[in-house]
């Protein structure tokens, strides 16, 4: 499984010509010579960094001789792959890159695995190659190592990737789920539902026109930003499929407290707000792709909403919610009409191939 | 991207009750109640272990304070699922333990992203998981994250799994596809293209029966014992798609040195070898997935041959070539009957969907 690995691409040895083609045809997943040539054609030139370069199945990504290593992965299959505010490209590096950030850690080198459709597009192919090789640059975090394979026509649905990778977090660092504690105060960086909202749109299936974008971006220097100002974070999580119902969700049974929200604080954009009261959506269960929950104590949280602010991924920054040690593992919301309801884990389907 | 990740569990927390499916629906792929049923019903009791069971999008691996850190991917579509010999989850498991093994370092853990097809069977993906888990026992690695996506019917076949992971490299170790030298051995650790006639008899596509099994397995503990036999090993390589010729030219260009092979050292099976005469496939150019290549010294050879020989998947092992300073980056075979001729790499396709 190794030969088409982009790590195996001796772009600049190779001693054959290259060969151009304008589709993806079988050939290119068999590890030979078109393989190689999609790869030095595309991938070497977008992706090239040092670690990269070094030609083997495995890569070396930056050591340090403290801390600790945590990895990550997910799958992309989003559709369509291009939507207001981005792509899949954009979404897989973004993705891996905040699961990642989510530690308080620094994301060391990315990977990512092709799963392309006999037939695809390769001028699509290279958009999207260029996409990420432009997230990547964006978020600083190299792509180190990847894989193509394809498959016939009618058995993928153009392209899928998966990526993963691995960070490197400091000693002083203990961020989780589980680290929530009674007298938090929950942070939001900014709106909710931007990016599932988009991606309705983008498909058609809303019946009308949005301007809404998506925001799916990599957090990982706002994160920086955050445990540089102060060491005192219990929880970081991005609020991706499922919404930040569900996320908040997990963080109660993972930390067995109680988490209350205030509506009011809750910074939703007008258009979405609206297009989700159209819809029968609610905002707070639709996929973000550029937003964090922050847990600090609640000392902290005006200085944390302060840093947050000042950051391009934070504008919108605010403070929604409180930890209390009851009830445990539930999630409720203080309405804007005064009443108090329950907030529970998405069930079942809401949007497929959000991300 | 996060909630559907595997560490997102809450397997023995979570206080809601399971609901069982029999075959996969969109609503297993959207993050909410039913992802979380199908990773607590399947996954968690299969894959457990601390690293997994931490509840976060990112996993902690075990730290080392010295050496190196590598990582690696691999996208895996073979067709059909199951064949003698293996599956797509001891494929999965294996493929990405190998690449990373291939550096000479120990695999500290895994990572696993599913692409489910509406509609599969749930039986199926149970015995897939099984697969990967006693392969990852097997092979000594933990699974520690993972990611499960759904398409809708027809936008996949079944199942796809790309795995990922990441290794740690004591620091004497320096062994990679662009180190061999000129006066190397080369050694192969046994038969070669028992995976590639194993799946395409599993397909149907031979029009004959075999008795042939897949070589699919973790080579992890092989390799460790070589390296723990001498520090002075030069390069490992696993020669997956494009067989053991394509491998062996991208070494060759890699450290811009000749290989000479001797095919009458060359093991393969006596019915693999009829049946790609029938063919008129070359086993040298047919996937492997539990083979590797060494080059040592040549005064090591005869020592590492004896260590390989006494471990499980290296009982066939074998010297079969040396390398010189010339033909650059070329590969040639010394054949039975006398005369050499050059081994280039594979062009276009040859067995499509091998792993």
């Amino acid at each position: 499984m190794n030969e088409s690995s982009i790590p195996h691409m001796q772009g600049p040895i190779c001693p054959l010509p290259i060969k151009s083609y304008e589709q993806i045809v079988m050939g290119h997943g068999a590890g030979g010579k078109m393989t190689q040539d999609l790869i030095r054609q595309y991938f070497v030139p977008n992706f090239s960094n040092p670690f990269l370069l070094e030609g083997n199945d495995f890569s070396f990504v930056q050591t340090h001789q403290s801390g600790r290593i945590v990895v990550s992965t997910d799958a992309h299959i989003v559709s369509p792959l291009f939507f207001p505010g981005g792509d899949i490209g954009r979404l897989a590096v973004s993705g891996t890159v905040n699961d990642l950030a989510m530690s308080g850690g620094i994301p060391l080198g990315l990977t990512a695995s092709f799963i392309l459709e006999e037939g695809f597009s390769i001028s699509t192919l290279e958009k999207i190659i260029v996409s990420m090789a432009a997230t990547a640059q964006e978020a600083g975090v190299p792509i180190v190592a990847g894989d193509t394979k394809v498959v016939e026509k009618g058995k993928a649905d153009g392209i899928f990737i998966s990526t993963s990778g691995v960070a490197w977090v400091p000693d002083h660092l203990h961020i989780g789920g589980a680290f929530a504690q009674p007298g938090d105060t929950v942070l939001i960086s900014g709106t909710l539902g931007d990016h599932g909202i988009a991606v309705l749109s983008a498909r058609g299936e809303l019946g009308l026109e949005t301007e809404i974008k998506s925001d799916v971006a990599p957090l990982n220097h706002l994160v920086q930003s955050i445990v540089q100002y102060t060491r005192n974070v219990h929880v970081l999580r991005d609020p991706t499929r499922g919404g930040l119902a569900t996320t908040l969700n997990e963080i109660a049974v993972q930390s067995q407290v109680g988490i209350i929200l205030n509506e009011s604080s809750i910074p939703v954009d007008p258009v979405v707000g609206s297009t989700c009261e159209m819809l029968g959506f609610d905002p707070l269960y639709v996929a973000n792709e550029g937003k964090m929950i922050v847990f600090v104590p609640a000392n902290e949280a005006n200085g944390v909403l302060d840093v947050m602010r000042s950051q391009k991924f934070g504008e919108n920054a605010a403070i929604i919610g409180r930890v209390e040690s009851t009830p445990t593992g539930k999630v409720l919301l203080k309405t804007i009409i005064g009443g108090t309801r329950l907030l529970d884990v998405m069930s079942g389907e809401m949007l497929p191939r959000i991300c």
